[in-house]
């Protein structure tokens, strides 16, 4: 056995994405690197599971980490395979992304890259789900690895709550303009959709969700938005707990 | 324009479901209803929307409504497209099930009905998702309507507050021992996964998720579960800010 930390890497960009290429390189400074992540993009899959169909791993050695695995299912469906079918036990640290755009807000229920990182926590480990808001394939991560390194290192020493991870999200700046980093809480914001109506080629109707982001409290100086605004790294320490507790306190004895 | 409400009714189980049917047969009671369903089943897509592929939605005329159409999403993206593409309004009350199966706890994060209700809400309607706890497609579903009449009533005159909606889990149990409705918070559990390797006729390793649901506070009177094994049907006022505040406070002016 090892005396470092066992860390598990995956994503939702997909096994060969650039970003979790760099996130697996400055995961092996701190630890003996696992890498399961999906065979394919599954951007937007959320939290969800395979259930209906059965699930493959390939072995796959593109990031010359210790053991690597391409999963056939869902980002969540990487984290379950590797804690309980692969590693038979808790990983020390659970590292998600770096996601190829941006996670911050409401986008934390639809982010593939964050229910990895979210699952990670549920199964107990500290976890962080890590994105850069950039889209781009060819996006420049150059700036990023000390603000990733010193939260690691933060992972790794601080008893983080069980069932908490952080949900981090980088501004597209250079190096210098990058403010440094900053906890906060989730913006309240949503998406405006537009559905892009085409015709295939037999003339039959098909759509491409599209759509508008909306931040419902763009004056607030504590939410994710604002610190992505101006210039810091935005930490949402994020945990799974959807009660409305403040409403059902009103509720419970009225109805 | 009808005074009528307008319903939207949606489910993960897919438009051929029995649970479906029963609810958009009560839902007609109420208002004017419109189905827009997966075209097979979705279980465990949590809030996965679809962004690599493109949509389609086909008329259907299963329930005899207002309006119909299976759509080859997920559950999040028959909300968005009833709400944003067919509608181009938002309904006066979303409603997502019968569920074959229990979404309550942990559940909810992984479960399709929920997510569905969840974007509702989103979208600014008062929404509710409804479970029976029994997967048997045979389920029976004799004892629920006058339950779920009550809670229709409540969302369509009650002022929910925005962004929250109802999880909504009804026992396995005759009319005569259920014991009523209770508001309770979501139940703090997991999963412990265990995925069974078989061989494909090639020799290959497949895997099958299957798993045990470990609830972590069986002595608490206040949650899902515990409502549940006492014969309640369960209400969880569910919201989307995952910021976990008490340690955000703990956290932000020491890192």
């Amino acid at each position: 056995m090892s005396a470092k930390p066992t860390i598990l890497v995956t994503n939702d960009d997909g096994v060969f994405a650039p970003g979790i290429k760099h996130l697996a390189s400055i995961a092996k400074q701190f630890g003996d690197v696992i890498v399961v992540a999906p065979d394919k993009p599954q951007s937007g899959m959320g939290h969800a599971i395979t259930i209906n169909s059965t699930l493959r791993l390939e072995k796959t050695n593109f990031h010359q980490t210790n053991l690597e695995y391409a999963c056939n299912g869902t980002p969540v469906d990487c984290v379950k395979m590797a804690v309980n079918s692969i590693l038979k036990k808790r990983p020390d640290l659970v590292l998600s992304g770096i996601n190829h755009g941006s996670n911050s807000s409401i986008n934390v229920i639809y982010s593939g890259t964050m229910s990895a990182a979210i699952e990670g926590a549920l199964e107990g480990s500290p976890s962080i789900g890590f994105s850069l808001c950039d889209h781009a394939l060819e996006a420049d991560f150059t700036a990023v690895p000390k603000f990733i390194e010193q939260l690691i290192q933060h992972a790794l020493t601080e008893k983080m709550p069980k069932g908490v991870c952080y949900n981090v999200n980088i501004p597209k700046l250079r190096s210098d303009d990058l403010q440094g980093i900053k906890f906060v809480r989730q913006a309240k914001a949503n998406w405006v959709e537009r559905f892009e109506e085409r015709k295939d080629p037999y003339g039959r109707s098909y759509y491409w969700l599209t759509g508008e982001f909306i931040n419902f409290e763009p004056e607030a100086n504590d939410t994710d938005e604002w610190a992505l605004s101006k210039g810091y790294i935005s930490v949402v320490p994020t945990q799974t707990d959807l009660t409305a507790h403040t409403y059902l306190n009103e509720i419970k004895n009225k109805f």
